[in-house]
């Protein structure tokens, strides 16, 4: 099953670089800049508000959403819903990273309630998945040294990446970001999820070795994700079925 | 006409870096970092604070005043109030960059009721200015892969930069924020504008051969605006007037 | 003295890689990214919201507390307050970073009034030192070209370090945060603060070979703290007694 889904991930890297889709990000503020890098390198158009003043606007010129719950403050959770209820008019995507929701239970129970408006997809490390009930129709996506994407029975493993990642504040969420773009140019969350993180992987073992440490891994990344090209997806892309 | 302004541009890096003006950023969340990290790569004194506590003390601290209107929210709309205010009484310069106002009626009208306080440059890309009405006496700085720079009938073309500027995220707002710390030390807006589309053009031009793509040229930028020469800007800028 | 101090300093090092202490950072915006880095570089584990609603939870799950005043607000002020009483009740110690508070009377005032209520340490550079009256018992950080670290009559200096330090853009807060780390290691204040300034000094001298400027020497430091081992303490390290 590698072959046809290598395929499909490349396919989609091109896809996003020739429509240059715009994701709106509600994103902690530590790595906002990341972020949006990340997913310019892709040639995603990032745009990264949080007022609940413009918030709608900003979702309604978008193609896909990013709902981060890093940083959470009284204004971000006005904004999400808010963004949230725009992106539902609009027919939308959006993908829900939990951030740190292990460490507080009022996120942990706002996520819930998030989770239940239906995001595509559920972007999470393993504490946080674990706290979590997805609904059924909701993409798993449990990122670790390597990534589980699951629905339903079906779950493939992408064993691409690098341990410097997770020395990197942010990488993961820019794995949220990254999926929310896929999801603005492929209907198939299970696909779209599944090639997102096979790009990121991807870049990560492309850009270490132009790497001395964490440091320079993060500008090494970036400059792997703006380089990255479709036949890099299927020369270096390792995925595979999984039991469900 | 480029002899001259090139050699006012070269004057003006050598003015900056010897009295190190304090610039005061009311700044988008995403960007803070980088724009403080070049304003003092070129010799300035960044602060950043959007609290309406405290932003009037900052601001008769400073020299001059960015303000940009990126992830802004109402505590940032009032503390650009009060901020232009303590400006106005110091007769401090201040420069504008209405980031993203194209995305949302409610920032492009709350953009034109600060440009009818009188900024002393307006900051923007093709799209922001389409949709803004400059006043009489405001210099407009449109930046894109070559940047102008308008006065009533006059304007001048800065043919420097590099392609990968528009792929790192914030290097146009680090424009507006490099604009106001020439206006500290230059009395004429036109050429403090024009001085600073030079001095980053040509350090983009300079960084370019250090790096491997977008994320590598970030930090190259810096280490170029850091290591700029008043030589650099006559061996290297390109101006040239244009039809106004 | 300078053996037995720069031995105690290789031993927390190891120390702080081997525990992997939460430190949890109420830190202004502009540098949040680069602090979780510098943590993460050195094996701990960072955390930064500054939700009233949150905080209290994620200080109870973190050894360590850094409080940085930059770019405060009344909502960052709130969850000071919260912070201290959360990290009062579970017997967690902080360090307290003054940042700008030279530049505005309130923030100085708020300052002090933080300084009532027993930092470990307090960290902050000469104009914010001067403003402060340090109360008996709280390790004073002057940091600076080199530190100083000041106990009533006991002061040591720290003479590692890099002049492109003052360029980057948040060296000094990450200072900070790193003396939380220590303190998270260390009963004693003094030789936590005296040994995570030793710690940044030689990863700052051991990254700069590495670097161009100062935004190439941001990421080599990242990896520099990545990197950096007992022994690199104790062949690099440059301690020695102060009178007081």
């Amino acid at each position: 099953m590698s072959g046809p889904m290598l395929e499909r991930a490349a396919d989609l890297v091109e896809r996003l670089r020739t429509r240059g889709p715009r994701v709106h990000c509600l994103m902690n503020t530590v790595v906002q800049k990341l972020v949006a890098d990340g997913l310019s390198a892709l040639g995603a158009i990032p745009s990264m508000t949080s007022s609940p003043e413009e918030v709608a606007a900003f979702v309604r010129k978008a193609d896909a959403l990013c709902v981060n719950l890093g940083t959470l403050d009284a204004a971000r959770r006005e904004a999400i819903g808010l963004a949230l209820a725009a992106a539902g008019e609009a027919g939308r995507p959006w993908a829900l990273d939990p951030a740190h929701c292990d460490y507080s239970p009022p996120r942990a129970a706002f996520a819930e309630g998030l989770l239940a408006r239906g995001p595509a997809v559920l972007r999470a490390n393993p504490a946080e998945h674990a706290l979590l009930a997805v609904p059924e129709g909701v993409v798993g996506v449990v990122t670790g040294l390597h990534d589980r994407i699951v629905l339903g029975q079906r779950a493939v493993a992408v064993e691409n990446g690098h341990e410097w990642m997770a020395k990197v504040t942010g990488t993961g969420c820019l794995s949220g970001a990254v999926i929310a773009a896929f999801l603005a140019v492929e209907d198939e969350p299970f696909a779209a999820a599944a090639s997102a993180m096979l790009a990121i992987g991807v870049a990560a073992e492309l850009a270490a070795p132009h790497a001395r440490g964490p440091g320079t891994f993060e500008p090494a990344l970036l400059d792997a994700l703006a380089a990255l090209s479709p036949q890099d997806i299927l020369d270096h892309g390792r995925i595979g079925d999984e039991q469900g």
